[in-house]
Order: C-alpha cells, then structure tokens, then sequence
C-alpha cells in the first residue's frame, strides 16, 4: 500500500516528538521522582488506614499537603459516608481430644460480626470446594465450625485470575454455613504464599442470613489444620470483637493541574484507605505516591496540558466502595466532561501494560501506541476491567484504563501484614508512575 | 498470500500440540516445582560460597545430591582449578580536621589486595567521573587515597545498562590511581539503591602496576562522604586482609538426562559459587535451582527428550570464570557436539524474554515461536550477549541464549548482604524455570 508522503512524514514526526517526551518522562521520573520517599513516610509514619479510622484521617491531611507540595493549582476534600468497622482484640485456638489450646495465626474478615467478647467453641468440618459443602446435609452443618481449605491456584500466570477464582471463599460462605445452620466460618486465606500469614479482605452477609463470624487462617496452618482434621475431631475456640459500629463523614482528597485548553478532565487515582494490617504499602499506597507522581512530572517537565489532569485519592475502597461512588455520583459530565481516568491498584510492581475499558476506537487507538511504551517494558495493552474506584464513572461513558504491574507478589501480602514498604521496590514503583505519565501525556495530547 | 492449506494444518496442529506442552510444563512447575524450597535449603544451610572455600565444596555435595534427587542419569564432577581470594578483617574510618574517626560501611572489592592489617592512612580526594581523574596531574593523586563517587545511572530501563556504565569503576580504577602514585581507591558501590550497603565484586590490576588497596562504600555513606569533602579536608584510615592466596583444585557440578535420539547436547545452567557476603540467593543460587528444575520437569512430566539435557552448575563465575572455561575447553565438539547452552544468571525475577547469541537462522526460528511464550509474560526475544559461564562454548559455535528477567531489583542487591532468599519470590523464581523449561523443549524438539 502507498502511503502518501505527507501523511507518513507527519506520521514519523509525531512519533519521534512523542518517543522523545516518553524519555523525558521517565528520566525525570527515574532520577527525581519522589514517589518512593512519600510511601515511606505514609507508610512508615501513618500506617495501615482503613476508613473510618483516625488514621485514615491523618492520611487525608498527610495527602492534601503532597498534593500541594507536587505543584496541584488546586486541592480540596470531597465528602464521602464511609462505614465504620473496627476489628477489635480476637484469638483462635484449636485442639484435638483432650489435648491443650493451641493459637493459630488468624484474622477476622473485613465487615464480619465477631463473637462480642465471648468464646464461641465448635467441632470443625473440613470441606476443600463450595461445591462439596454444597453436597453436605443440613444436620451435617448445624452447630458446627466450617473450614474451608481451598488454595489459591498456582497455575495462572496472571495472579489475578487466581484471584477471580478463589474470591468468593472469602465473600460468600459466611451466609452459605449460616443459612444449614453452622456457627462460623474458617477459610484458608486467599494467600499465594507459603507461610503463614492470615489475609483480611471484604465479606458481606446475604439479606436475613444470620451474620456468623467468618475467619482467615494462614496457608500453612490451613495444611496443617487439614491434616489434624483428617485423623481426628478438632474443636476451635474463637473470641473476636468486631463488628460494623455505623457510618461516619470522611473524605476523598483531590488535586489536580488546570488544563490549558479547556475544562475537560483526565483522572489519575487509586485509594487512600487499606486494610487495618500491614501498613497499606503495595495496595494501595503505590498507586496514591504514583498518582502524586503523575502531577508533579507534568508540572516540573512543564508537559503544558491541555486538558485537566486530577488525582483522585479515593476513600473505603476497601470495604465500601463509597469513594469512587460518591466521586461519580458528584460527577456532572455537561458541567465538566471526563475523557479517561486510570486507576492504579494492582500494586507498584514492574508495569507491564494497561487494561483498558473503553470504546472499541478509543482502545485501537491505545493500541497503536504500542512501539513508543515498548522501551519501557510496558508491552500488554488489552480490554479488561479497569479499576474498583473509577468502575462507577462508567456510566458516564468515561474511557477507563488500569495499570498492569507484574502481578506475581501481589497475592502473597495483600491485606496481610507483610504489606509492608520495605515490600515495595523504589524503581518498580517510579516506573509504574511514569508510563501512567507518558499514556495521560498522550491522551492529553491526542483526545479532544 | 495463499497458503497450502496442508502446510497450514500442520502448522497450526504444530502450534496447538506445543501449546498444549508449554502449558503441561508451566502447571507442573508452578503447582508442584521445588526450586524454591531448594533454594531455601542452599542459601540457609549453606550460605554464601565464594570458589576456594569450604562453604562452595559443601555446596558441590549438595548439588550432587539435589541432581540426583531430580532424576538425573548420570551426574559428575568436573574438575576446575580456581583461585582463592580471602576477605579477612576490614574496616574503614574518616575523619575530617581534629574529630573522632567514623566507621564507614564498607567491603573490600573481590581479588583486591588489602594493607596486611595494618593501618593505611591517607587524606580522601573526590572525584566524580574517570574523565575528571585522568585530567588530575600525578601530584594531585600522589600519596592520595582516591574517592570516585559515579552513581549508578537510574535512567536505564534494563539495569544491566546501567552495570555497564559503571562497571568500569570497579573494575578499572584501582590500577589507574596506582599509575598516578595513590595509596588506595575508594569507589561508590555499583548499586541501584538507596540505602548503605556496600557491594563487592571482580576488580583487577594491570600488570605491573602496584596493587594498591580497592574498597566500595555503600550509595547512603558515598553520599555523605562527598558532602563532607566539598566542605573540609577528610583522613581515611583502612585497615584490610583481604588477598589472592593461591588457587586449588574444586569443581562444576555437572548432570543430565540421556536422550532417546542421540549424543547431541543441550546445556542449561548458572554458577554455583558466590561473592563472600550475602546469600548468592539472586546470585546465582536461583540460576542453580531453576537449572535442576528443568531436569526435574523433563523427567516428572516424561517429556521423552530426544537430545541430552544437561545441568552445567560452574564454579567460580565470581571471580575468574574457570568453571565456564574449563567447560568450554574440555568440550569436544565432534565426540559430543552441542546443540544450544542457555544460562540463567541475572536473577531469579519474572521472566520477560531471552537473550540470543547465535546465528541469524537459529535467532529467527525462535523469534518465530513467540506467541506461544507471550501467554507467559515472555516477549522480548532479543540478539544480545549470552551469559558469562556459557560463553567459552562459542569457539564451538553452540548457539548460546539467556533468561532475560525484569531488571529492576537485581542491582539492589547484587553481591551485597542484601542478596538472601527472602528477596527471592517463589512465582517469579518458578516462571523463570518454566520459561527455560519450555525453550528447551522447543529446541529439543525441533532443533537437529
């Protein structure tokens, strides 16, 4: 095919400008990005932050000031209704016959009722799949304690697949034991790991189910525990105290770089709130500094944006969802349209593409980026489910797009306390922000 | 174009039945691998294993027995006269003015000289490139211990351009600041991050320059020490043991699988030995466990090899590459001629693609099966150096390739204290095993 000499010259011209400003991105990026030393101060200083607590609240302020320091014209809270769940003091021991009380490594699962204080004693049932417990009668339930020992599949290559797989051990057998009549519920964490950390993480309870305590023990005191059932009856004895205690106020911190051309907006965004273990490090502290980051490279490399570029810090992603609700639901497209907004919460890990979820021509378009996000190891641009906190702008047909990280440590410290900063990788981490950086340079650049 | 439609069927029956095998051998190793628990096992019972010492023979046991443990056919030794370099005692103080001597994190570079136990004192000059060096008159180094602070470049995407960048500095200056009449070098460790640990490694000495004492400080401490000497006169007094005592005779451990068709040869492999600090979990225990992982799977899933797939793990890498040499130089191609050597030595990260050393044919043949290796992540398949071990065996035209893993950490930890197997993660270790496993399999298969 002829391509006519015009065209393709401009077509190259465009290309080498833009290979270029991907350099400048990531040298600047790279060299001077602050990303790295911000995670450790909200890591190190704040802590884990689930909403709804005071630390949560010190890391909206912590927030506002970065936002400010990253060079934002404007940063403001928007007001969201979080729900409050506090885990409080728990313990789980188990033994067999007449033998003694022996701790196993646990935690309560996020939005479950726990024992309030006192000891709940049970025998535990072992079952390894939902459909095998499917299979078991009522009076085989009833009274009892059901461990689930289901292991995360190692044979995805993509972690989140194996994820996918496993989530609903975690979300849904509370109401499953409740509704034959068991008393609560064990699972196996939802842990690509070999040790023995216990990961937390959302449940919910179906509407008139009785809301039984739901636990998580680590991978290998779930091998263990199996093996102990397999021979022998094995009682436990759970004291928990937590429980949903209401709502409160709480916020979502933004900022954002005025657009020169209009009041379009670009979003960069993932969430302020984590888990009450660990110190909220790879999720989703990464994607917060990374955001920052985003703003601060326009504004030192003067990137001159055309468009609005907002990093959206949202609030209770992680048992709630409200931020990215609220931020929707106050979202007015004839007021201000949105063009795209990318979330980062797969963790700061090395990127290796983007999941886009958009209009077929919007995604080719992406696509044919492709050669100019080679260079920097970002090489997976495919159709998928973009991100918890931006989903809900979709009704507004704004293009969402999530980045893609190596996913293969993600699952083994996620809502666990191994999520730590010293988790995270300084240049893993930086790059994630740049090539956020070089795709919002482009749309910014390209999309009208 | 048309295709022969027979040509096409057997094409893409060709492409399914080795999909399929790809998948066989990336479930059996990410489910039931045992690299990782092997690798536990050398860097916690062994430890580091630096060629010449008691620690490396012991290693030369266990990989006898972990070969075995694999399924091997036959395993030997090969014998590989090595040197031997000790570390001994060292410190290293500053001073500036009338004040207290400091300690300053330090480790003398491997194969260096040290000052016999005695105390080396000397005024610190700071220079920031090789360039600026060379340009100093002799009387300006004379008498000087010499400080060159080059930081590792950050800006690379693929770290091991970084390396090259600064390898120079280990490698080189010693020499050069002896020309010039110094008493010592001091060199900014080749480290990519942000803390204080120092990292050892190779440096040599021209022939007939004097073997002045050589040492890396940790990024942090060659930070403060620049800082400090832009402002007042700073003393350095090191104290050092290290030393070349001799060479003994040691071994490669050596183990294969016989294949069904012929003698033919296909090597994979990574050194065995280590620097003297840390673990050599990343390096390059994990080349060494991921070697054994490919036998392993060959056997467990009965892959029928027609070729002899062979585990070469070399001694001494670190410092001399005798094990790689000696490989190469008992070769002989036309009792056992080589089909292909491929070398896992830069870590035990995700895998990303392989390095190709080899001719233009053989480099497109494997080009032509990336989409079968992209569903693994792997999809940078380049021409580009090999491996240090396999290169000796490219006087006899071996088509030699490397595991090409994400970058981004190795230089963190590289030859430091920092490199232990808690910074090894089970998936990226067992991916890059598979990886291996499935290219192998391909070669095997198709290769004459």
């Amino acid at each position: 095919m002829l391509i006519p000499l015009f065209a393709s010259g401009f077509f190259f011209s465009q290309q080498k400008d833009d290979s270029l400003a991907f350099a400048k991105i990531s040298s600047q990026i790279l060299n001077h990005g602050e990303a790295y030393e911000e995670l450790r101060d909200l890591t190190k200083n704040i802590g884990h932050r689930l909403s709804g607590s005071d630390a949560y609240e010190k890391a909206t302020k912590w927030a506002v000031i970065q936002l400010k320091n990253a060079g934002a014209d404007k940063v403001w809270l928007q007001p969201v209704k979080v729900p409050v769940w506090k885990r409080g003091k728990e313990s789980l021991y188990i033994k067999t016959g007449n033998g003694q009380w022996q701790s196993v490594n646990m935690l309560s699962l996020g939005n479950s009722e726990g024992t309030n204080g006192k000891d709940l004693i049970g025998d535990i049932i072992l079952v390894k799949t939902i459909e095998e417990f499917n299979a078991l009668p009522d009076n085989a339930v009833k009274g009892k304690i059901v461990f689930f020992n289901y292991p995360f599949r190692q044979d995805f290559i993509q972690t989140f697949e194996g994820y996918g797989d496993i989530g609903k051990y975690r979300s849904s057998t509370a109401s499953m034991v409740a509704k034959k009549g068991g008393k609560a519920v064990m699972i196996r964490s939802l842990s690509s790991a070999t040790d023995d950390a216990p990961h937390t993480g959302a449940m919910r309870y179906d509407d008139g189910t009785e809301k039984i305590p739901a636990v998580a023990i680590g991978p290998k005191g779930a091998e263990q525990l199996d093996k102990l059932i397999q021979s022998q009856k094995v009682t436990a004895k759970l004291n928990s105290n937590c429980g949903m205690k209401g709502e409160i106020m709480s916020n979502s911190v933004i900022g954002e770089i005025t657009g020169k051309k209009d009041q379009k907006v670009i979003v960069v965004g993932g969430h302020l709130d984590s888990w009450d273990v660990g110190e909220g490090a790879q999720d989703d502290g990464a994607g917060i500094v990374q955001s920052i980051e985003v703003l601060r490279t326009f504004k030192k490399l003067g990137l001159n944006n055309n468009h609005t570029i907002r990093a959206v810090l949202f609030a209770n992603e992680e048992n709630g969802n409200r931020g990215g609700e609220t931020y929707a639901a106050n979202l007015d497209p004839t007021r201000e349209p949105h063009l795209f907004a990318i979330e980062s919460d797969a963790g700061g890990y090395s990127p290796r593409g983007f999941f886009l979820e958009m209009n077929a021509a919007q995604s080719s378009q992406i696509k044919s980026w492709k050669s100019l996000f080679l260079p920097y190891g970002v090489y997976n641009i495919v159709d998928s489910y973009s991100g918890t906190d931006i989903r809900p702008m979709k009704k507004h047909q704004v293009a969402l797009a999530g980045l893609m990280p190596d996913s293969q440590r993600y699952f083994d410290l996620h809502h666990s306390a191994s999520d730590v900063f010293e988790a995270v990788n300084r240049r893993e981490l930086l790059l994630g922000a740049s090539a956020m950086t070089q795709l919002i340079y482009m749309i910014d650049k390209y999309w009208e």
